[in-house]
């Protein structure tokens, strides 16, 4: 007996195990960085079409995704969720999270020492300057050289990460193109990044970059702890009135049902929808008015100051839609521009002579 | 030059491959159904303490997501989300995600052909007792044989999927303890279901089970189409009627701002949140009034009608939380508690013996 059961496990481990694959959501990386002085890790999460050889070569944006460890998983479901294939709600992206070593260090644009309860908190603040060379000039020139990336940068921070983020649209407005800021810690050191906003935003021409603000429902209890909301609520109230003139795609949102904790799934699942607004394709409409699709792109690509071109897999979808509809012009029309966008497409190849 | 450019390069693969690893959310199986008569793919998440070996061993309710295929991932991220080891929103929760081989037959509870531009829609439709068979007689006994599940378990199903799940609850109550039904297709062979519900329902003792609905804004054109959001809409407010009086926990929202495909990741998110209402813990009081803790897991358990227990990693930081701010004597009863419930778990011993 005993030894049937034995074999039975055997055979049973034996099919377990063969019929095991781990699901895998992307690839975590170590590289040293000279600027900071330490090994960072950094977390790489590549659409299903980059390495789809049916598909021309896409080049692609990223989302640079602060307190990856976290963060990074939730932006990449979010991303995959808007990208589907038909009613798309933003680009496919390669989305980079990075890891934390010393978040306060890396994420506070000055040093402020807190004393609490005879402890000092902050401590080590103040090094964001050296984590934003490290972001534009270690990490981004690496990942600029491995994978294909189109120009187009986006920056997730909270909390601390949203002080850091719009720190960066501040100090350094053109290294991204699009910031996602959660409900952030613009309390820190006096107001100081929203001071400094406020002396220089009027001046500065933001070159259609985007920001989106989310602030939560603190039910904080003491003053000191409702500054945190009252900040950004101050911020909002102020930056969305010279925001046009200046060129800043702005938008934020009170997220009343959410804390500070609960805040990042909505928002960011809120942020990319709100700055990718229009993408999205009234597929039904399209097989007998391609011209949707350019109209659209144009007006998109006119608001961001970016020129945003349809993903592939799009084409490739809505096309064949338009066959199963009986619009043979229109998939022709639309597999046109397949080929036109993605030369080296053999999908696109094979679509057309398929018509 | 050329040999310098090799050797870098070499020297370039070889750091990036050494610092290169998989980011692994779970593991994918395939067995062999014999009611279905086919292999079934089948997609397994385990919490992180699952695995981890200073922890005791732990069961976990179950998650069953349909459309394993989109929905498992985004079922993860938020169980990951919620249970980050503070704040918890809901227990921690072994993942199934059950990926499809052929949808319409599976999730359809009758067989209801329709003619459309001279093709039969659903010829194959009306298989969903054989589905459900294969849920509760095959996967569910090999997952309960498999890992440390404690038997209470929940049901996701969207448009088809929320077809089958709400079919499950009026057919087959008892399956499992909470059901989550996302802009079901209730239209579905003349409101079949719908009807079903309507005939049984006052008479059913659903002893607890929690039912969710979410209903999308669908902007459909023709009435044929309005058909789905109306007939869920008179459902809700049919059932929300007599829901108390037959012990169902039942809750459902209507979200303005999605559609029938960007329903899924709010609408999951809003499910989770709404059947453990009353699971987070207000952490820092707890410290001062540890009994706080069983106040709020006693509420719950007797609302869902199972004995809900904290998960160890929460009684675990919130016991050393308590030791940060001062509360020793708050610390030993948690850990008591942990030790208690967690009994082979080395951490408890280990707290314990710190103080």
């Amino acid at each position: 007996m005993k030894k049937i059961t034995l074999l039975l496990t055997l055979i049973l481990v034996s099919i377990t195990t063969k019929a095991q694959e781990d699901i895998i959501i992307g690839e975590k990386f170590t590289i040293h960085s000279d600027i900071m002085n330490e090994d960072r890790t950094y977390l790489v999460y590549l659409p299903d079409s980059y390495k789809e050889p049916d598909y021309g070569k896409a080049y692609y944006p990223v989302i640079y995704v602060l307190d990856g460890e976290t963060n990074f998983l939730t932006t990449v479901t979010i991303q995959k969720t808007f990208t589907r294939g038909m009613y798309n709600t933003m680009p496919e992206c390669i989305v980079v999270g990075v890891v934390n070593t010393n978040r306060t260090r890396d994420m506070t644009p000055s040093k402020a020492v807190w004393l609490y309860n005879d402890k000092e908190l902050f401590a080590d603040s103040g090094g964001s300057e050296y984590f934003t060379d490290f972001l534009t000039k270690e990490l981004r020139p690496l990942i600029e050289t491995t994978y294909r990336t189109n120009g187009y940068n986006m920056l997730v921070g909270h909390s601390f990460g949203g002080l850091f983020a719009m720190n960066t649209l501040v100090h350094h407005t053109n290294t991204f193109n699009a910031y996602i800021v959660l409900d952030p810690s613009l309390w820190w050191d006096n107001r100081k990044v929203y001071n400094e906003a406020k002396e220089i935003w009027s001046n500065t021409n933001f070159e259609q970059r985007s920001l989106y603000i989310a602030m939560a429902n603190n039910k904080y209890k003491t003053d000191e702890e409702q500054k945190h909301s009252k900040t950004i609520k101050e911020f909002c109230d102020g930056i969305l009135y010279s925001a046009p003139e200046n060129k800043l795609n702005v938008n934020w949102k009170f997220f009343e049902s959410e804390d500070h904790g609960t805040i990042l799934m909505p928002a960011i699942f809120d942020a990319f929808r709100t700055i990718f607004e229009g993408i999205t394709l009234p597929v039904k409409e399209i097989p007998s008015n391609p011209q949707i699709i350019w109209k659209k792109y144009d007006k998109l690509s006119q608001r961001l100051g970016y020129t945003f071109i349809p993903d592939e897999v799009l084409l490739d979808n809505i096309g064949n839609y338009a066959i199963t509809v009986g619009e043979k012009n229109g998939a022709k029309e639309i597999f046109k521009y397949e080929k036109k966008y993605y030369p080296d497409s053999k999908k696109a190849s094979d679509n057309l002579s398929s018509l």
